[in-house]
């Protein structure tokens, strides 16, 4: 267009982060932006040659989205490690969002997307990198953010990729009451496995077992000997374990594990409220048993979305699949729900819904 | 043979085994006795049908020879580990023999052997399963204790099965002057990979950088901060870590891999003489990294003895491997051979000759 078009500047209330947070945001660690507005349309500038302007629709709350340690921040080498809070900017993290304006040839002006954006109500977007392309519209649009998006897809690749499950096998998913976990568990389930998940009440161990369909679920937080409860649900060992948990969770399950076992390490969220780690004593468990232990990282799978959309999608539709959502109505509750994620009393996957369409 | 045959019966000094041994072996552990005698031919009872009668003639100290704890013990469900110790029971070990009579129909009188036998001068082996015959014998016999026996099947099996080595990478080796480590540093640098190694004498460092080939080598007795060293060493990342210790060194490996990085878990020295292990703290960085950490044992890899024989016969006789040994002469002095072995003072592979021929 030319430049002397008008183009329709628009609040864009934001939530940005205060000083540098070191490993579980709080409340007081984020501050609403009523003040700010913006411009309707990709900028005219170099570096916006194939830029997309957002408006965010819904949000997702995820246990990744933490402060980096100053050690780890300034010692890692790896390049991929996204950062969430940086003091004065919007927070970053996953989000649904349609294309108000575009520069990108793959994208136009009402596209329905999903992909890193930020906690604000409209996002410049200047690279599409990370962002799909939604094409089912026949499923709830805040399910990108969960199970069509990249929990949904990190409980895919952790599960049948890197875990290579068969049928018949005994599968222990920690934190399973979780957005990643409850997949995973459900995923098993239909491939015909034994799965037993660990939750922190009574309330989401009756969800686990009545709604999800797990053969077995417990509260880790009753158990005062780990080991021996998964000795009790697992007396044949296990064959997987999908792992968000880490310390001396992991210790027990090493004590545990079948011949040939496999570990998918997807998180250790017990670790990242530690500046000290637990350490983890028994690894000489995955000699004995000849286990293998892999992290990784749901980038590494993406190649594989149209794949997982294929199975999934039609389990949504056939019902073949729980999904629980736990939804808040407004930016400025996003804050709120981040910190219940954290203290384990969100109701499902955490959704901040900042406009329906 | 009818049963009225004369059977010579001749003296067979054993090493044996005192009480129950907690971790690593001391010399007071074991005892000999040079009273026992064998009749030299496979008993005619119903366990023997198969059974060989061999004379062992080199045995091997190895660092998995070491008592099995309690705990350990009894919840293992693992039926693959050999109990090394059992009170007034010959020490049990790889060894290099020759068949004196045998009812197995591969195996017949002359035959030289290696595998699990006993520390004794004739052992009668009614299970035959660990035993391969040797074909090769224009190279030193012991050798099939050691590069051509279970430890160079071991780095075999540890580095090109499961660490899927490329050329260029680069491989770290702990424990690299043990008679695995020694190998897997070898075949790294045929394979044209950049290699460091560490062990715990200056001496070794030495012998590891000027015979072995390795790049460079360090003495991890020596340095206060083990991550710091790996990061002088290994500037761009660990491809490949060969696991033989455990432990803190683990740790600092952990913070040193690089993406897709690969940790074969052959062994974990650090770890045998503490009744409380040290605890790995850095495990979050196998999901920073994508690292796959994968525990293995030789017994898995067998299969693939013949075609490790012609990778590594031909590297012998043109002498692309050095190999070096620590020989000692008498069955009397196998249990100060192996106690040396665990205090680190040994100069190569540890043999104990029983008999040369």
């Amino acid at each position: 267009m030319a430049g002397g078009d008008e183009v329709k500047e628009v609040r864009n209330q934001q939530v940005l982060a205060r000083d540098y947070i070191s490993a579980i945001p709080e409340e007081s660690d984020m501050y609403l932006n009523r003040s700010s507005t913006i411009k309707l349309r990709v900028p005219d500038e170099d570096d916006c040659q194939e830029a997309m302007l957002l408006k965010n629709l819904y949000l997702s709350c995820d246990p990744y989205m933490r402060g980096v340690k100053h050690s780890d921040a300034t010692s890692s080498t790896d390049q991929d490690r996204i950062v969430f809070f940086a003091t004065d900017k919007p927070i970053v993290g996953y989000g649904v969002s349609k294309v108000v304006d575009s520069k990108h040839p793959e994208f136009k002006a009402g596209d329905l997307v999903w992909g890193i954006t930020k906690w604000e109500e409209y996002t410049l977007i200047k690279n599409t990198q990370s962002f799909f392309k939604i094409n089912h519209t026949d499923v709830p649009l805040s399910y990108y953010t969960g199970i069509l998006g990249m929990p949904g897809m990190t409980a895919y690749a952790g599960f049948y990729e890197v875990c290579n499950p068969k049928k018949g096998e005994y599968v222990y998913v920690s934190s399973a009451f979780g957005a990643v976990g409850q997949l995973v568990g459900q995923f098993a389930k239909l491939m015909g496995c034994y799965v037993v998940g660990s939750a922190g009440s009574q309330e989401k161990v009756d969800i686990l077992k009545n709604k999800f369909g797990f053969d077995e679920a417990f509260n880790y937080k009753e158990e005062a000997d780990l080991a021996a409860a998964l000795k009790r649900y697992f007396p044949q060992g296990i064959d997987i374990y999908f792992e968000n948990v880490g310390g001396k969770m992991l210790d027990a399950v090493l004590l545990n594990m079948r011949l040939h076992g496999r570990i998918a390490v997807c998180g250790m969220i017990s670790q990242y409220n530690f500046e000290q780690h637990q350490g983890v004593t028994n690894l000489m468990h995955l000699i004995y048993k000849r286990v293998r232990m892999e992290g990784f990282f749901v980038f590494d799978f993406y190649h594989l979305y149209p794949k997982f959309l294929d199975l999934v999608v039609p389990y949504i539709k056939q019902g073949n699949i729980t999904y629980v959502e736990d939804i808040v109505e407004g930016l400025e509750n996003g804050p709120a729900s981040l910190v219940r994620l954290f203290s384990g009393r969100n109701a499902g996957k955490a959704v901040v819904v900042v406009a329906r369409d």
